[in-house]
């Protein structure tokens, strides 16, 4: 039987770079693929080798990568139990098996010891930030022609796997619908700018403005970190600036309602003197009282997506279109309508 | 090296059995445990050497087995999403990975599966109903050495490792609140019999009725799935039992929340025509309308402590206590309390 190292020595490549042209996986110079492809044909080497080698030695597990969250009952998280419920689903459906692996804080984004170990053969990486080390991180899985995907998390310039949500017009909706509830003087809540998800709801934010004819201010741009407590945080400072603004949007409901709640201490209720919409379109959302205006993101199809587009990449050497992006919708109900007191 | 299988030999008794001395699980006459050590110390056959041939195999995965449930969302069920937090955590500290293995429904239970294709090293059972052909697996699991624990679940008349809450009292207490707040016909919305947490908060409902002397109506004895929906339906025959019901006490809080969901379209509101309870103290409970009384159950830490435990037992050679049974809480909010408004 021919071999990869065959084929990579009369292509002049790598073997890595042999298993991602069979792969479909990375960024490559289209004539690198066409010297591989040739070799391979020269030699009678097929994908169908790739697949059998690949059976050989699967692990039967997908693996899910989870961040480290220093007291955050994680799987309670509205945001990672969706994602995971729909990667379940999907995992069930083709027969495999889930590996959770929880980073610690001092890991070192070794990715790669779960496929070296075979213990999965392939990965979900949820939580990634945009820092240099992560980027090294995934760039090295890539190169060894370890097949992973991204879910709501993109890396501008890499050629990843990657299922998003479209956040910009998300938040366009939202803070449109704000502006057409009359209100004029926004804040914006958002996270950290680590997260494509955070870059995109700021640039959401900005057209909506842009386009109302409204000033973007400086004071009323927030940051939290996606917990209850830092929307809590943020209503003293919403507070501080009370007569300067009158709506919030917010990069998630959970800092929605902290913001709704720190601001009730001060006599300020949601849909009465200011207008309040989160993401997410939680549990949370419906029950919080007032109900809470957000964003739905299929949290759940973005996990199924990324365990089918991630699996069907398994030594099959054909490549599914590698960027996904779902849409969100605006949900509205009574914390954003301050008509309805 | 001396082998189990010649320990086995001079005792008399499988190869099985003597893991099972030696892994500290399974039931055992002492009579047998006794020759079997004997015959051990006679070979110079010890634990270390088990606890060795263990290492040499570990995969460093904890396999958790979850049930299936067609249309749930199974991580973001409150129940299953705590205990596996707790799970997650302990995980971590071990330096373990998490192995999540979804039930198919035509599934036959082979918990052994897991085992033999060496993907854990130990497991935790969810979501296990007391029927005699999970009972068969388990105990099959059991003889062939292969440790795993269950949580919230117990099987009378077996030995195996189990984290469970007190939901006998924790439903005594419930019940016994109703009766201070002055209701005496109290319906009751359990889960189905097979669950043995439904067993216990049967009984606690029955000692706190008795104990007040009042009789327990078998018409206000209900069952549902656990499912918001099926207590969204018990709602109506609640309604058409109005007059001879004055207070629900319901084994979650989501039949509970469906409860007042279904009574309120009726005009009933819970704190105010009638009494609603329900368990688990989940933040769904926290945000409904009025804020929902619950029976806390700290999930949590007893995914934490069934992980701590099993994972002890792994090729120790010695056995923890093997049953566990953690507290629960009585948290009174509006839902339960009618003189409020």
């Amino acid at each position: 039987m021919v071999t990869r190292k065959e084929v990579a020595e009369l292509a002049n490549v790598s073997e890595a770079t042999v298993s991602r042209v069979f792969n479909g996986l990375g960024p490559m110079k289209p004539a690198t693929k066409e010297r591989v492809l040739e070799a391979a044909n020269a030699l009678g080497y097929h994908p169908n080798a790739i697949a059998q080698s690949f059976a050989r030695r699967r692990s039967g597990n997908l693996g899910v990568v989870l961040p480290y969250m220093p007291k955050v009952h994680l799987f309670s998280t509205y945001y990672f139990s969706e994602i995971l419920s729909g990667i379940g689903e999907q995992v069930r459906e083709m027969g495999y098996d889930l590996l959770l692996s929880l980073l610690t804080p001092d890991d070192e984004l070794d990715y790669g010891r779960l496929y070296r170990s075979q213990k999965v053969d392939a990965c979900i990486i949820l939580g990634s930030m945009d820092t240099p080390s992560q980027r090294q991180s995934l760039l090295h899985l890539q190169e060894n022609g370890h097949p992973f995907c991204l879910v709501n998390q993109r890396f501008e310039g890499l050629d990843f796997l990657e299922v998003d949500a479209d956040h910009v017009e998300g938040s366009y909706q939202a803070v449109r619908h704000l502006i057409d509830e009359g209100n004029r003087q926004i804040a914006f809540l958002n996270g950290s700018p680590q997260y494509s998800n955070s870059r995109d709801r700021w640039l959401g934010y900005q057209r909506a403005m842009l386009e109302a004819g409204l000033p973007i201010n400086s004071e009323l741009l927030l940051e939290g970190n996606y917990s209850r407590k830092s929307g809590y945080e943020a209503a003293a400072k919403l507070w501080e600036m009370r007569g300067r603004v009158d709506a919030v949007f917010a990069a998630n409901d959970r800092m929605a309602i902290g913001v709704m709640q720190g601001l009730r201490e001060r006599g300020w209720m949601a849909g009465r003197e200011f207008a309040v919409i989160g993401c997410d379109d939680s549990d949370a959302a419906k029950l919080s009282d007032p109900p809470l205006s957000s964003i739905a993101v299929p949290f759940f199809e973005m996990g199924k997506g990324a365990s089918r587009l991630v699996l069907a990449s398994v030594g099959q050497g054909v490549s599914e279109e590698g960027q996904v992006q779902l849409s969100t919708q605006l949900r509205i109900r009574q914390s954003s309508i301050k008509r309805q007191y």
